[in-house]
Protein backbone atom coordinates (compact mmCIF):
# COMPACT_ATOMS: atom_id res chain seq x y z
CA UNK A 1 0.00 0.00 0.00
CA UNK A 2 1.08 3.53 -0.74
CA UNK A 3 1.74 5.93 2.18
CA UNK A 4 -1.08 8.37 1.29
CA UNK A 5 -3.22 5.50 1.44
CA UNK A 6 -1.83 3.65 4.44
CA UNK A 7 -2.36 7.66 5.90
CA UNK A 8 -5.72 7.64 4.90
CA UNK A 9 -6.47 4.15 6.25
CA UNK A 10 -4.84 4.60 9.52
CA UNK A 11 -6.61 7.83 10.39
CA UNK A 12 -9.79 6.23 9.56
CA UNK A 13 -8.89 3.90 12.19
CA UNK A 14 -8.01 6.44 14.60
CA UNK A 15 -10.87 8.58 14.12
CA UNK A 16 -13.71 5.59 14.60
CA UNK A 17 -11.67 4.43 17.52
CA UNK A 18 -11.03 7.58 19.69
CA UNK A 19 -12.28 10.42 18.27
CA UNK A 20 -11.70 12.63 15.33
CA UNK A 21 -11.39 15.52 17.93
CA UNK A 22 -8.64 13.40 19.72
CA UNK A 23 -6.46 12.75 17.29
CA UNK A 24 -4.09 15.14 15.88
CA UNK A 25 -1.86 14.73 12.53
CA UNK A 26 0.70 14.04 15.07
CA UNK A 27 -0.90 10.83 16.34
CA UNK A 28 -1.13 9.81 12.58
CA UNK A 29 2.15 9.77 12.15
CA UNK A 30 3.36 8.37 14.98
CA UNK A 31 1.17 5.39 14.89
CA UNK A 32 2.66 4.95 11.26
CA UNK A 33 6.25 5.56 12.55
CA UNK A 34 6.66 7.96 10.06
CA UNK A 35 7.82 11.63 10.53
CA UNK A 36 5.00 14.38 10.22
CA UNK A 37 7.19 15.55 7.51
CA UNK A 38 6.42 12.90 5.77
CA UNK A 39 2.95 12.94 6.66
CA UNK A 40 2.86 16.50 5.72
CA UNK A 41 4.36 15.64 2.05
CA UNK A 42 1.32 14.38 1.44
CA UNK A 43 -1.61 15.71 3.17
CA UNK A 44 -1.60 19.76 4.14
CA UNK A 45 -3.30 19.41 7.19
CA UNK A 46 -6.18 16.91 9.06
CA UNK A 47 -9.41 18.24 7.40
CA UNK A 48 -7.48 16.86 3.81
CA UNK A 49 -6.76 13.36 5.02
CA UNK A 50 -10.98 13.81 6.16
CA UNK A 51 -11.82 14.69 2.24
CA UNK A 52 -9.90 12.03 1.50
CA UNK A 53 -11.87 9.38 3.67
CA UNK A 54 -14.93 11.29 2.25
CA UNK A 55 -14.13 10.28 -0.89
CA UNK A 56 -13.14 6.85 0.74
CA UNK A 57 -16.78 6.78 1.73
CA UNK A 58 -18.52 8.18 -1.73
CA UNK A 59 -16.77 5.39 -3.52
CA UNK A 60 -17.84 2.63 -0.84
CA UNK A 61 -21.92 4.12 -1.23
CA UNK A 62 -21.60 3.88 -5.01
CA UNK A 63 -20.25 0.15 -5.15
CA UNK A 64 -22.78 -0.80 -2.79
CA UNK A 65 -25.67 1.39 -3.00
CA UNK A 66 -25.67 2.69 -6.94
CA UNK A 67 -28.21 0.20 -8.94
CA UNK A 68 -27.55 -1.44 -11.99
CA UNK A 69 -30.51 -0.32 -14.73
CA UNK A 70 -33.54 -3.30 -14.56
CA UNK A 71 -31.76 -5.25 -12.37
CA UNK A 72 -33.74 -8.58 -10.67
CA UNK A 73 -33.23 -8.91 -7.20
CA UNK A 74 -32.56 -11.77 -5.27
CA UNK A 75 -32.62 -12.35 -1.76
CA UNK A 76 -28.62 -12.20 -1.63
CA UNK A 77 -29.13 -8.82 -3.23
CA UNK A 78 -31.16 -7.70 -0.63
CA UNK A 79 -29.20 -9.34 2.45
CA UNK A 80 -26.14 -7.32 0.60
CA UNK A 81 -27.98 -4.16 0.70
CA UNK A 82 -28.32 -4.84 4.80
CA UNK A 83 -25.36 -5.93 5.23
CA UNK A 84 -23.52 -2.71 3.54
CA UNK A 85 -25.54 -0.19 5.41
CA UNK A 86 -24.14 -2.01 8.31
CA UNK A 87 -21.13 -1.90 7.06
CA UNK A 88 -20.91 1.90 6.00
CA UNK A 89 -22.14 2.66 9.48
CA UNK A 90 -19.67 0.79 11.30
CA UNK A 91 -16.59 1.60 8.94
CA UNK A 92 -17.13 5.15 8.76
CA UNK A 93 -18.35 6.10 12.18
CA UNK A 94 -17.01 8.61 13.41
CA UNK A 95 -18.40 10.72 10.38
CA UNK A 96 -21.40 9.70 10.86
CA UNK A 97 -21.16 10.58 14.49
CA UNK A 98 -19.51 13.88 13.74
CA UNK A 99 -21.55 15.02 10.98
CA UNK A 100 -22.71 18.22 11.85
CA UNK A 101 -19.49 19.29 13.53
CA UNK A 102 -17.54 18.22 9.91
CA UNK A 103 -19.62 20.04 7.86
CA UNK A 104 -19.69 23.45 9.73
CA UNK A 105 -15.68 23.33 9.70
CA UNK A 106 -15.31 22.86 6.19
CA UNK A 107 -17.45 24.57 3.27
CA UNK A 108 -15.98 22.50 0.50
CA UNK A 109 -16.61 19.01 2.31
CA UNK A 110 -20.55 20.28 2.85
CA UNK A 111 -21.29 20.98 -0.65
CA UNK A 112 -19.66 17.18 -1.76
CA UNK A 113 -22.05 15.87 1.08
CA UNK A 114 -24.78 17.43 0.00
CA UNK A 115 -24.77 16.80 -3.41
CA UNK A 116 -24.15 13.02 -2.54
CA UNK A 117 -27.09 13.36 -0.57
CA UNK A 118 -29.14 13.97 -3.68
CA UNK A 119 -27.77 10.62 -5.55
CA UNK A 120 -28.12 9.16 -2.46
CA UNK A 121 -31.91 9.34 -2.89
CA UNK A 122 -32.14 8.54 -6.58
CA UNK A 123 -30.33 5.20 -5.96
CA UNK A 124 -32.62 4.33 -2.76
CA UNK A 125 -35.62 5.35 -4.79
CA UNK A 126 -34.22 2.96 -7.92
CA UNK A 127 -33.86 0.11 -5.34
CA UNK A 128 -37.09 0.55 -3.70
CA UNK A 129 -38.29 0.61 -6.85
CA UNK A 130 -36.43 -2.84 -7.94
CA UNK A 131 -37.34 -4.28 -5.23
CA UNK A 132 -41.41 -3.93 -6.04
CA UNK A 133 -40.36 -5.02 -9.67
CA UNK A 134 -38.94 -8.38 -7.71
CA UNK A 135 -41.98 -9.19 -5.62
CA UNK A 136 -40.12 -8.43 -2.35
CA UNK A 137 -42.73 -5.54 -1.73
CA UNK A 138 -45.58 -3.48 -2.73
CA UNK A 139 -46.92 -0.10 -2.51
CA UNK A 140 -47.86 2.90 -4.75
CA UNK A 141 -44.85 4.79 -6.38
CA UNK A 142 -45.45 7.51 -3.59
CA UNK A 143 -45.18 4.78 -0.69
CA UNK A 144 -42.06 3.50 -2.20
CA UNK A 145 -40.67 6.90 -2.93
CA UNK A 146 -41.42 7.35 0.84
CA UNK A 147 -39.70 4.32 2.40
CA UNK A 148 -36.67 4.84 0.32
CA UNK A 149 -36.27 8.35 2.03
CA UNK A 150 -37.15 6.45 5.78
CA UNK A 151 -34.56 4.02 4.98
CA UNK A 152 -31.75 6.64 4.18
CA UNK A 153 -32.91 8.81 6.72
CA UNK A 154 -32.60 5.32 9.04
CA UNK A 155 -29.06 5.12 8.14
CA UNK A 156 -27.78 8.70 8.30
CA UNK A 157 -28.95 9.50 11.40
CA UNK A 158 -28.90 6.43 13.37
CA UNK A 159 -25.56 6.80 14.71
CA UNK A 160 -25.63 10.23 15.97
CA UNK A 161 -29.02 9.53 17.63
CA UNK A 162 -27.58 6.33 19.20
CA UNK A 163 -24.58 8.24 20.65
CA UNK A 164 -26.39 10.10 22.51
CA UNK A 165 -27.97 7.30 24.48
CA UNK A 166 -25.09 5.63 25.37
CA UNK A 167 -22.49 7.20 27.98
CA UNK A 168 -19.70 8.81 26.98
CA UNK A 169 -21.14 8.43 23.09
CA UNK A 170 -19.24 5.05 22.22
CA UNK A 171 -20.59 3.19 19.59
CA UNK A 172 -21.22 -0.61 19.56
CA UNK A 173 -21.98 -2.82 16.74
CA UNK A 174 -25.11 -4.27 18.33
CA UNK A 175 -26.02 -1.00 18.50
CA UNK A 176 -25.86 -0.99 14.66
CA UNK A 177 -27.36 -4.15 13.67
CA UNK A 178 -30.06 -2.84 15.58
CA UNK A 179 -30.06 -0.05 13.11
CA UNK A 180 -30.33 -2.31 10.45
CA UNK A 181 -33.35 -4.22 12.47
CA UNK A 182 -34.82 -0.83 12.13
CA UNK A 183 -34.44 -0.53 8.22
CA UNK A 184 -35.87 -4.22 8.44
CA UNK A 185 -38.73 -2.73 10.79
CA UNK A 186 -40.10 -0.11 8.80
CA UNK A 187 -39.59 -2.04 5.52
CA UNK A 188 -41.54 -5.02 7.13
CA UNK A 189 -45.55 -4.10 6.17
CA UNK A 190 -44.40 -3.50 2.54
CA UNK A 191 -42.98 -7.33 2.40
CA UNK A 192 -45.63 -9.06 -0.12
CA UNK A 193 -47.20 -12.24 0.75
CA UNK A 194 -45.19 -14.62 -0.82
CA UNK A 195 -41.94 -12.83 1.13
CA UNK A 196 -43.26 -13.18 4.48
CA UNK A 197 -40.98 -16.26 4.94
CA UNK A 198 -37.75 -14.18 3.73
CA UNK A 199 -38.87 -11.33 5.68
CA UNK A 200 -38.30 -13.62 8.89
CA UNK A 201 -35.11 -15.66 7.42
CA UNK A 202 -33.62 -11.89 7.34
CA UNK A 203 -34.91 -11.00 10.61
CA UNK A 204 -33.85 -13.74 12.72
CA UNK A 205 -30.42 -13.56 10.60
CA UNK A 206 -29.98 -9.78 12.13
CA UNK A 207 -31.10 -10.28 15.87
CA UNK A 208 -28.22 -13.03 15.61
CA UNK A 209 -25.65 -10.65 14.33
CA UNK A 210 -26.22 -8.45 16.88
CA UNK A 211 -26.03 -10.67 19.29
CA UNK A 212 -22.94 -12.42 18.22
CA UNK A 213 -21.46 -8.98 18.02
CA UNK A 214 -22.33 -8.16 21.48
CA UNK B 1 -41.53 37.51 34.44
CA UNK B 2 -38.36 37.58 36.66
CA UNK B 3 -35.37 38.25 35.38
CA UNK B 4 -33.95 34.51 35.67
CA UNK B 5 -36.86 33.33 33.48
CA UNK B 6 -36.36 36.27 30.93
CA UNK B 7 -32.50 35.49 30.73
CA UNK B 8 -33.15 31.63 30.42
CA UNK B 9 -36.46 32.80 27.05
CA UNK B 10 -33.67 35.31 25.73
CA UNK B 11 -30.81 32.70 25.86
CA UNK B 12 -33.47 30.51 23.96
CA UNK B 13 -34.47 32.56 21.39
CA UNK B 14 -31.10 33.53 20.53
CA UNK B 15 -29.63 30.15 20.33
CA UNK B 16 -32.40 29.56 17.98
CA UNK B 17 -31.98 32.02 15.79
CA UNK B 18 -28.38 32.55 15.77
CA UNK B 19 -26.87 29.40 16.77
CA UNK B 20 -25.54 28.67 20.85
CA UNK B 21 -22.02 28.80 19.84
CA UNK B 22 -22.28 32.13 18.42
CA UNK B 23 -23.87 33.28 21.61
CA UNK B 24 -21.99 34.99 24.80
CA UNK B 25 -23.81 35.79 28.34
CA UNK B 26 -22.70 39.19 26.57
CA UNK B 27 -24.70 39.08 23.99
CA UNK B 28 -27.39 37.75 26.21
CA UNK B 29 -27.20 40.23 28.48
CA UNK B 30 -27.11 43.02 25.57
CA UNK B 31 -30.26 41.42 24.31
CA UNK B 32 -32.17 41.99 27.43
CA UNK B 33 -31.01 45.67 28.30
CA UNK B 34 -29.00 44.36 31.50
CA UNK B 35 -25.72 44.28 32.58
CA UNK B 36 -23.71 41.41 32.27
CA UNK B 37 -22.95 41.80 36.47
CA UNK B 38 -26.60 41.89 36.61
CA UNK B 39 -26.53 38.15 34.43
CA UNK B 40 -24.03 36.46 36.50
CA UNK B 41 -25.96 37.51 39.54
CA UNK B 42 -28.15 34.88 38.15
CA UNK B 43 -25.64 32.55 36.25
CA UNK B 44 -22.67 31.68 36.82
CA UNK B 45 -22.25 30.74 33.20
CA UNK B 46 -23.95 29.82 29.74
CA UNK B 47 -23.77 26.16 30.50
CA UNK B 48 -26.04 27.13 33.72
CA UNK B 49 -28.01 28.65 31.42
CA UNK B 50 -28.46 25.51 29.02
CA UNK B 51 -29.28 23.36 31.91
CA UNK B 52 -31.77 25.89 32.86
CA UNK B 53 -33.21 25.26 28.95
CA UNK B 54 -33.08 21.69 29.23
CA UNK B 55 -35.57 21.44 32.44
CA UNK B 56 -37.84 23.77 30.45
CA UNK B 57 -37.62 21.24 27.41
CA UNK B 58 -38.04 18.40 30.32
CA UNK B 59 -41.34 20.10 31.46
CA UNK B 60 -43.02 20.76 28.03
CA UNK B 61 -42.15 16.98 27.38
CA UNK B 62 -44.04 16.16 30.60
CA UNK B 63 -46.87 17.98 29.88
CA UNK B 64 -46.87 17.01 26.36
CA UNK B 65 -46.28 13.24 26.59
CA UNK B 66 -46.50 11.61 30.22
CA UNK B 67 -49.22 9.61 29.52
CA UNK B 68 -52.66 9.46 31.60
CA UNK B 69 -53.65 5.85 33.10
CA UNK B 70 -55.82 4.06 30.85
CA UNK B 71 -56.80 7.40 28.78
CA UNK B 72 -59.13 6.65 26.03
CA UNK B 73 -57.88 8.58 23.49
CA UNK B 74 -59.66 10.85 21.09
CA UNK B 75 -58.80 12.28 17.58
CA UNK B 76 -57.76 15.30 19.06
CA UNK B 77 -55.32 14.12 21.61
CA UNK B 78 -53.58 12.49 18.49
CA UNK B 79 -53.38 15.71 16.70
CA UNK B 80 -52.17 17.23 20.38
CA UNK B 81 -49.02 14.80 20.22
CA UNK B 82 -48.02 15.60 16.62
CA UNK B 83 -48.25 18.92 17.63
CA UNK B 84 -46.30 18.84 20.56
CA UNK B 85 -43.72 16.83 18.48
CA UNK B 86 -43.75 19.62 16.11
CA UNK B 87 -43.46 21.83 18.86
CA UNK B 88 -40.81 20.91 20.41
CA UNK B 89 -38.80 20.27 17.72
CA UNK B 90 -39.56 24.10 16.60
CA UNK B 91 -39.14 25.40 20.16
CA UNK B 92 -36.12 23.53 21.20
CA UNK B 93 -34.15 23.07 18.02
CA UNK B 94 -30.61 24.52 19.04
CA UNK B 95 -30.78 21.67 21.32
CA UNK B 96 -31.56 18.85 18.68
CA UNK B 97 -29.42 20.21 15.90
CA UNK B 98 -26.00 20.49 18.63
CA UNK B 99 -27.05 17.19 20.67
CA UNK B 100 -23.63 15.78 21.01
CA UNK B 101 -21.94 18.31 21.61
CA UNK B 102 -23.56 19.46 24.26
CA UNK B 103 -24.13 16.86 25.85
CA UNK B 104 -19.98 15.86 25.29
CA UNK B 105 -19.22 19.26 27.30
CA UNK B 106 -21.31 18.39 30.14
CA UNK B 107 -21.27 15.74 32.19
CA UNK B 108 -24.11 16.54 34.51
CA UNK B 109 -26.68 17.28 31.39
CA UNK B 110 -25.47 13.53 29.57
CA UNK B 111 -26.76 12.00 32.47
CA UNK B 112 -29.90 13.97 32.47
CA UNK B 113 -30.59 13.42 29.01
CA UNK B 114 -29.83 9.85 29.25
CA UNK B 115 -32.30 9.82 32.31
CA UNK B 116 -34.97 11.53 30.56
CA UNK B 117 -34.35 9.15 27.34
CA UNK B 118 -35.55 6.28 29.46
CA UNK B 119 -38.79 7.41 30.90
CA UNK B 120 -39.32 8.99 27.39
CA UNK B 121 -39.08 5.47 26.06
CA UNK B 122 -41.50 4.20 28.32
CA UNK B 123 -44.06 7.26 27.43
CA UNK B 124 -43.54 6.93 23.85
CA UNK B 125 -44.87 2.41 24.05
CA UNK B 126 -48.06 3.75 26.60
CA UNK B 127 -49.04 5.92 24.23
CA UNK B 128 -48.77 3.90 21.55
CA UNK B 129 -50.63 1.13 23.63
CA UNK B 130 -53.15 3.27 24.44
CA UNK B 131 -53.35 4.29 20.64
CA UNK B 132 -54.31 0.51 19.91
CA UNK B 133 -56.39 0.36 23.09
CA UNK B 134 -58.42 3.43 21.38
CA UNK B 135 -58.45 1.52 18.06
CA UNK B 136 -56.70 3.75 16.13
CA UNK B 137 -53.85 1.56 15.68
CA UNK B 138 -53.28 -2.83 15.71
CA UNK B 139 -50.67 -4.57 16.03
CA UNK B 140 -48.96 -7.32 18.42
CA UNK B 141 -47.34 -5.90 21.56
CA UNK B 142 -43.49 -5.99 20.36
CA UNK B 143 -44.77 -4.48 17.27
CA UNK B 144 -46.28 -1.47 19.36
CA UNK B 145 -43.05 -0.94 21.44
CA UNK B 146 -40.80 -1.22 18.38
CA UNK B 147 -43.26 1.90 16.51
CA UNK B 148 -42.78 3.78 19.61
CA UNK B 149 -38.88 3.50 19.67
CA UNK B 150 -39.38 4.71 15.83
CA UNK B 151 -41.57 7.40 16.50
CA UNK B 152 -39.10 8.43 19.23
CA UNK B 153 -36.11 7.78 16.98
CA UNK B 154 -37.84 10.65 14.31
CA UNK B 155 -38.49 13.37 16.62
CA UNK B 156 -34.93 12.78 18.48
CA UNK B 157 -32.76 12.59 15.18
CA UNK B 158 -35.01 14.71 12.47
CA UNK B 159 -33.21 17.99 13.25
CA UNK B 160 -29.94 16.76 13.76
CA UNK B 161 -30.03 14.64 9.98
CA UNK B 162 -32.02 17.78 8.23
CA UNK B 163 -29.63 20.11 9.36
CA UNK B 164 -26.60 18.06 7.25
CA UNK B 165 -28.79 18.12 4.50
CA UNK B 166 -29.16 22.14 4.57
CA UNK B 167 -26.37 24.63 3.20
CA UNK B 168 -25.59 26.74 6.22
CA UNK B 169 -27.71 24.21 8.29
CA UNK B 170 -30.69 26.17 9.33
CA UNK B 171 -33.69 24.47 9.90
CA UNK B 172 -36.92 26.04 8.86
CA UNK B 173 -40.69 25.01 9.73
CA UNK B 174 -41.35 23.27 6.53
CA UNK B 175 -38.78 20.98 7.07
CA UNK B 176 -39.91 19.85 11.08
CA UNK B 177 -43.41 19.12 9.65
CA UNK B 178 -42.33 16.97 7.16
CA UNK B 179 -41.21 15.13 10.49
CA UNK B 180 -44.12 15.22 11.78
CA UNK B 181 -45.68 13.66 8.06
CA UNK B 182 -42.61 10.89 8.68
CA UNK B 183 -44.44 10.05 11.78
CA UNK B 184 -47.83 9.51 9.95
CA UNK B 185 -46.34 7.30 7.44
CA UNK B 186 -44.40 4.96 10.03
CA UNK B 187 -47.90 4.72 11.53
CA UNK B 188 -49.27 4.29 8.40
CA UNK B 189 -49.43 0.72 7.97
CA UNK B 190 -51.04 -0.13 11.50
CA UNK B 191 -53.60 2.22 11.18
CA UNK B 192 -56.96 0.00 11.35
CA UNK B 193 -59.88 -0.40 8.76
CA UNK B 194 -62.04 2.24 10.80
CA UNK B 195 -59.08 4.45 11.13
CA UNK B 196 -58.22 4.96 7.56
CA UNK B 197 -60.56 8.48 7.19
CA UNK B 198 -58.67 10.03 10.23
CA UNK B 199 -55.73 8.68 9.25
CA UNK B 200 -56.13 10.54 5.65
CA UNK B 201 -57.55 13.75 7.10
CA UNK B 202 -54.55 13.93 9.35
CA UNK B 203 -51.95 13.60 6.35
CA UNK B 204 -53.93 16.29 4.79
CA UNK B 205 -53.66 18.73 7.70
CA UNK B 206 -49.95 18.15 8.14
CA UNK B 207 -49.32 18.66 4.37
CA UNK B 208 -50.78 22.36 4.57
CA UNK B 209 -49.08 22.96 7.89
CA UNK B 210 -46.22 22.14 6.11
CA UNK B 211 -46.91 24.18 2.95
CA UNK B 212 -48.57 27.41 4.61
CA UNK B 213 -45.19 27.88 6.85
CA UNK B 214 -42.75 27.80 3.77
Amino acid sequence: MKTKDKIIHTSLKLFNERGERQITTNHIAAELGISPGNLYYHFSNKQEIIRSIFDLYVAQLESSFRPHADQRLSLEHLTQYLDASFELMWRFRFMYANLLELLARDAELEQKYQALQLELANWSRDILFQLRESRFLSGDDATMAELADSVKFIIGAWIGYQSAQLKGGEITKPRLYQGVLKILFTLRPYFTEESQNIYQDLHQHYVKCAERSE
